[in-house]
């Protein structure tokens, strides 16, 4: 909080940072959120977050964190979910959306944004990239950088990007628990589960399930990548070859599965009684042809968004990332760079060593980092030594938030002040 | 194990302990293994286990937990799944089914079975009771202990079942974490989300997500319990007042849920392309109505197995009692009890207090606990304070399992080591 005129006076002069979070959220975007908070306070330099994302810069809904106490904004660490709201709003060019540009760059120069923040996937780093241009374009000398966020992990040039360590560590577990149970159940029961997880264009996340494996031969016994086109013959001679060989078969299915036609199996025309197309998933498509084909009993899970919101159960090394990368963004911000991401590079895998680094924002913006070839196994059900190597050290330490005494973790409400607003009402109108 | 040879006459004089675990499994069921373990090595008793529950002590493949190392069987607490296997397979009555129960003495006989623990519900609890009787009638001194266990939480007369506590923590942080994450989203993307949880015939389960609220209209906001008949206009009426008051609706529904015909939701005949009945849930026919009708974008998780193999995230309370009922179980063995199951008596609900009293099985057996009325709210989509002063002690603290330097948690694989059979082969003939 800002304690004298005179310091307020100097920092008024210095200006101040606006961070918005974007797209999906994930169980560490709010630990990069704190990060920029805490590094800006470190500096001096008060922190506005736009409320639900591009949307309230649009809308001039601005919050104040500077009215936030210490504590609430460390306690943003361990908390899931966006603090300030997300959305999934993607401008378009310079040209098409140029009205929508010049509105952001207003809303900058009533509030005094000096610098911006933007935490989002490839969509966000394009857009960073184009506010940073209009801004030159405009005369209004505002610094914007791209903070990473995906639980996809498919930007490119960072080696990783947050969000997704915490869910291929959620993935890891709950291939490794749920197999101890089906296990225990087959003899009589239970024979195969199939847990589908995200991921509707790379198997980043599929990948991630074959870490329970600690052995050969553990589960999961079938991977199944929105890479590989479905064919199911040999997936029903996979299933079946696990349970004659270890009683069952657990199976990892992403939620993109296509078939050779590239047809999503999620959308494979189921219809309810009245002809009404189903919200599907893989998942009960592939539980009822195992059913149907091999007449095992089948049990399915489909965890959706507790993927991405477990904090419980975070990976530490993704929760330090997050974190990492919303503290460079702030000194970089601050130095006066703009057009960049903090990335991470990894400089060893064993021991696993890492860093942030500074990239070209004209590097990231609308490419995708897809799942390399060399990480799924040559029969297509599995992931290779060289996608372990990658992928091990993103799991790794845990970091538990704090619990209540009621048994739920303490996660944190922000107050939420908002800035009171200096311009006219603004419609954000169709285009 | 065993370490003398006179030491062991003494031991065989004695007699051996028998241990199963039966039906579903859960979070904690291996911590009740590893008291019986403790408990009677410190007796200086013998363990022997059932593969696979009555299944293995019916064709006389029993496992030798001696060889165990302490180490082994102390990480039991912390392992989720059944160390030994388990079955659903229910014994009917004496008259129907006498030769399995000889059977069973027989190969008791032939072990010296002294003591014989069946860790399951209601089933087991009557299967229990038979034992304990037709060994008295074949003149074989078996003591027969019901050990309780059950996520469904519907076993008579014992204040709470081990295992329920921990889908309970489960339940209640997914709906905390998941509601946290929607609320970030729903501006422009996903407005409602849909939770199913486990329990076909009560709401133990769904009453639990119902802790997630911490303050009144906190997520989530409307429960679906199998007791009350689902209504459709009513819960969309529900769905959409949330939405319209906070933006967003989360929604914790029962895998039970029917219709005012009676008939389950998740079978209400969807059906793919080819006419065949998909192996659906509750979630996704929901998910279908809030789209259709409400035109909001929904979001559904069906965790299914995850709910019961969370050892990761399993309640202190539930693991504690776990333990006790196992520790009580080899007690009241050794003591010459028979027929009777360790229970869990509430003394205090806040402070919370409970200790654990021997109840005869034939005041247990084939009853079932139903979820008190008293427990919903009067508009039949809440639960009550009664609910939640019964409900919030079974959540309470934590007991995270030691975790790898790979990321995942440590659990245990025993040894399994087969006792050599003394018997001819036995076949289990269909009746």
């Amino acid at each position: 909080m800002l304690s004298n005129r005179g310091h307020t006076e100097e920092i008024m002069a210095k200006g101040k940072l606006l961070y918005a979070q974007s797209g999906g959220v994930t169980a560490v975007i709010n630990a990069t959120a704190c990060a920029v908070i805490e590094t800006a306070r470190a500096a001096k330099v008060p922190v506005l977050a736009a409320r639900n994302g591009i949307l309230g810069a649009l809308r001039e809904e601005l919050i104040d964190t500077t009215r936030e106490s210490r504590a609430a904004v460390a306690a943003l660490r361990r908390t899931p979910g966006g603090a300030f709201g997300s959305c999934r709003y993607k401008l378009k060019s310079l040209e098409q959306d140029r009205a929508r540009y010049e509105r952001l760059i207003e809303v900058f120069r009533a509030h005094d944004i000096r610098w911006f923040l933007y935490n989002g996937g490839n969509d966000s780093a394009d857009t960073a990239l184009k506010i940073s241009r209009i801004g030159r374009e405009l005369g209004y000398p505002v610094d914007v950088i791209g903070v990473p966020k995906t639980v996809d992990n498919d930007l490119a040039v960072t080696d990783t990007c947050p969000g997704f360590g915490s869910v291929a560590k959620y993935t890891a577990v709950a291939v490794a628990e749920a197999s101890l149970d089906v296990e225990s159940m087959c003899a009589t029961s239970t024979k195969v589960f199939i847990l589908e997880v995200m991921g509707r264009h790379a198997g980043w996340i599929a990948a991630a399930g074959g870490l329970a494996a600690r052995a050969a031969g553990d589960p999961p016994h079938v991977i199944l990548f929105p890479e590989v086109a479905f064919d199911e013959a040999k997936f029903l001679e996979r299933a079946k070859a696990a349970v004659e060989r270890v009683g069952y078969c657990t199976v990892v299915a992403s939620e993109g599965l296509r078939n050779a036609a590239g047809e999503f199996l999620a959308e494979a025309g189921t219809r309810d009684a009245f002809g009404h197309a189903q919200l599907g998933g893989v998942a009960p498509v592939l539980a009822e042809l195992v059913k149907r084909k091999l007449g095992y009993k089948v049990h399915w899970a489909l965890p959706d968004y507790l993927q991405r919101s477990a904090r419980h159960l975070a990976s530490k090394t993704d929760v330090d990332q997050a974190y990492a990368v919303g503290k460079a963004a702030v000194e970089y911000a601050l130095a006066g760079r703009s057009a960049v991401m903090p990335v991470i590079v990894r400089t060893s895998d064993s021991p696993y060593r890492w860093k942030i680094e500074p990239a070209p924002l004209e590097k990231i913006a609308n490419r995708e980092k897809k799942l390399p070839k060399g990480f799924i196994s040559r029969d297509g059900y599995g992931i290779t030594t060289a996608a372990r190597r990658y992928l091990e050290p993103l799991i790794r330490g845990e970091d538990a938030p704090k619990y209540g005494k009621d048994g739920l973790p303490d996660y944190v409400r922000l107050a939420n002040t908002p800035v009171a607003k200096k311009l006219a009402s603004y419609v954000i109108e169709d285009r």
